[in-house]
C-alpha cells in the first residue's frame, strides 16, 4: 500500500504548529475522560480547559482555538451548554468537533447528537461506525445498515452522509476513514490495545481539536491528527502489551514523537 | 487453612465467561472513580458504560448485564436516577450491586443507602464494615457496634443482616466476608497497598457486577470476583510497593491473569 | 542561596504529623482532578473525601482537618455548596484553602472567587500569578499588572494583597512565593515537568490542606507543603522525563519521601 508523503509532511507540520502555538482547547466533555483528555492535550503541546457552566462557556470559548463537544455522560443541561458554546464558536469561526459517544444506543444520545448537528455548524464528527451512522435520517440509517456489505459500500455511505451533513466525518476503527463528501483519506496508524483503555476515542477527538486550531483545512487536520494519535498507540505497544502501562506509554509517546518520527510513521492513504 | 478447590475452579470459569461474553455493565457511580472503574472493567473483559441522566438510564440499563450503583459523590438527583435505573433493572431481572460509599458518615449517605435498599431489590452490597453496618436499623446498628467483640460476632451480625435485607453482603477488609444469611465465604486474597489507591473498593464492586452478569448464583459470583480482584492486587504488589506504579501494575494484572493462575491463586474459604 | 534549616526541619515534622494523624481532607473540587487529588492525598498519608451535595457538606466538613475549595469546573450550585461548607468550617475553626483555577479568565470565575473571599475566612489561596492577581480590586488589579516590572515589584504586590485580604497567598511558579503580608517565604523546589501533568497545582493545594490540618501556623504549613510537593516532582523527574510516567513517578515519590529526605531536600528561603 502506498501512503501519501505530502500528508505525512503535513502531519509533522501540524504537530510542530500545535507545540509552537499551544492553542487553548475548550472541552465540554464527559466525566470519565476529563482527566485523561486534559493530560493528552498537555502532552501534545496544547492548553486544555474544561468548562461547562452556561454562565461562562461563551466567554471561555472565545479564547479557544477549537471547541470539543463530547456527549459521553450527557445530561440535558450540559447539551444546552454545548449549544450555547457552539453558537458562540460558530459566530467567531472557531472550529467545533463533536464526539457523539453512544449515539444510536439511547434516544437521549441520538436526539442530542442530532440537535447539536442541526443547531450548530460542526466541522468534524469523530466516532465509531454505529455512532456515525446514527447521524443519518432514520430511513437512510436503516437503509445504511442494510446496504453495508463491503468496505466500498461503507465508504459510499460515509461519503454521502458527509455531503448531506456538511461536516467532515471521521469513522475510526482498525482503519480510520475521513471524508468531507469530496476527498477521502484512510489512516492506517493505531493499535488494538487502544480499545482496552477508556477514553482513547475521546482523546483522539481532542487531538483533532488541537490540529483544527492550527490547520485551516479540517480534512487534513483530522487525518493528520489521527495518524499522530495512532502512531503514539503503536509506540506504546512496542513498550508494553497490558492496558495500564500501555495507557502511560502511549501518553508518553504523544509527548516524545518528534516531527521526523511522525513524518516517517504516518500512514495516510489518499482515496 | 484449606481453600475451596471448587470455588477456585468457579472463579476461573467466571473470568472466562466475562471475557467471552463481554457483558455491558451500567455504572451510576461517583466522579472520583469513573475513569478508573471504566478502565478496570475493560481490562477484565467487560464493557463499561457510565450514564446517569434520568432521560436515558432506563433505556441504557435494559442493555446491561448488571447495574452498579455507587453513592460516592452523591446528590439527590443522582439517587433518583439510581432508583429509576434500578426499578427497570429489577423488572428485567438484571442484577444490581450497591456500593454505599461513606454510608453511616452523613445522614444523606445513610438515608440514600436505605432508600435504595427499600425501593429496589439489590442482589449484592459491597462495603467496609462500618458502611455495611449502616444498613441495619438504628437499634440493631447500635447493638451491632456494641456487640462486635470478635470475628465470630462480626460474622453473626453480617449473617443476620443479610437475612433481614434479603441481599448478599460483601464486607471487604483484610479478609473479605460474603454471606447471603445462609452460606458464608471468606476471601483471603488482596494486599494492603490496595488501600493506598483511591477507588479500589469501587472497582472491586464493578468487578463483582461483571461476574454477576455471567454467574446466576450471586454468592459465588461475588466471592470469585473478590478473589480475582484481590489476586490482581497481590500480583501488582509483587512488582512494586508504591501506590502510583501499584495502581498500574494491579490494573495490568487484571488483564493478564489467566484461568490457570486464578484457579491456583484464588483463596476462598467456605464457612 | 541559603535555605532555612528550621523550615526544612518543620517540613519533615509536618510530613510525619500528616502520616500519623491521617487527617480527613474534605474537597469540593473540579471533575478533572478528583481522582488524582484523592490519590495524592492518600499517598501523603491523609484521608480524602469528595462531597459536594448541599445536603451533606456541613456534616462532612465537621469531621475534617481542612477544607479544600477548587473552582476548576465550577457551576453556581457548587459555589453555593462551597459557601455552605466554608461557613461551617469557619464556625468550627477548620482551615480553608482556596484554589481559584482560572480566576481572571471569565467573569464567573473571578466573581465566584471574590464571593468566596468575601463570605468566608480563607486561610490560604494558592494559584498562579494571574489567578492571585484577580483577587485584587479592579483598579488595584490594573495597577498591579502595569506596575509589575520586576520580582521585587511582584513581591510587593503579593505582600500588600495578602495584607488587604487577610489571607495567606501562595503564588506558585518556578519559585513559589508565600506571604501573609508580614512574613515571606520562597520555595525553590519543583520541576518544569509538573506543568505537563494536569492537576499538579490542584494536588499541591490539597497537600497544603493536609499540612494545614497538622500545623497551626498556616504560613509554615503552606511553605513546607509546597517544598514537599516540589521535591516529589524533582524525584519523579530523576526517574523519567515524559509526562505519563512522570505523573506516576512523582506520585510514588510523595509516598516514599521520608523525613530525612525532606529535611535534606527542602529548599525554603526566608524573606
Amino acid at each position: 500500500m502506498m501512503f501519501d508523503k505530502e500528508m505525512a509532511r503535513k502531519a509533522a507540520e501540524n504537530l510542530k504548529a500545535v507545540r509552537e502555538k499551544k492553542p487553548l482547547i475548550h472541552n465540554i466533555t464527559n466525566f470519565v475522560v476529563m482527566n485523561y483528555t486534559a493530560n493528552i492535550l498537555l502532552s501534545i503541546g496544547a492548553s486544555p480547559v474544561m468548562a461547562h457552566a452556561q454562565e461562562e462557556v461563551e466567554e471561555m470559548v472565545s479564547f479557544a482555538g477549537a471547541l470539543v463537544l463530547n456527549i459521553g455522560t450527557l445530561a440535558p443541561d450540559w447539551i444546552d451548554s454545548m449549544i450555547m458554546a457552539g453558537k458562540k464558536a460558530n459566530a467567531l469561526n472557531i472550529p467545533i468537533i463533536l464526539d457523539p459517544v453512544g449515539s444510536g444506543a439511547t434516544r437521549l444520545r441520538t436526539e442530542s447528537t442530532n440537535r447539536i448537528m442541526s443547531e450548530l455548524h460542526v466541522s468534524v464528527v469523530r466516532g465509531n461506525a454505529s455512532e456515525i451512522l446514527s447521524l443519518a435520517h432514520e430511513d437512510a440509517r436503516t437503509k445504511g445498515v442494510d446496504s453495508i456489505h463491503s468496505v466500498d459500500e461503507a465508504t459510499s455511505v460515509a461519503y454521502n452522509l458527509a455531503k448531506d451533513l456538511g461536516s467532515i466525518l471521521a469513522i475510526t476503527g482498525e482503519v480510520d476513514l475521513i471524508t468531507d463528501g469530496d476527498r477521502i483519506y484512510r489512516v492506517h496508524n493505531g493499535h488494538a490495545l487502544m480499545g482496552s483503555v477508556t477514553g482513547t476515542g475521546c482523546a483522539a477527538t481532542a487531538t483533532i481539536g488541537a490540529f483544527l486550531a492550527v490547520d485551516k483545512d479540517p480534512v487534513t487536520a483530522t487525518a493528520t491528527a489521527l495518524a499522530y494519535f495512532g502512531l503514539a498507540g503503536e509506540k506504546g505497544a512496542e513498550k508494553t502489551q497490558t492496558p495500564g502501562s500501555f495507557m502511560i506509554a502511549s501518553w508518553d509517546a504523544l509527548y516524545t514523537i518528534d516531527k521526523k518520527q511522525l513524518e516517517e510513521g504516518a500512514r495516510i492513504q489518499v482515496g
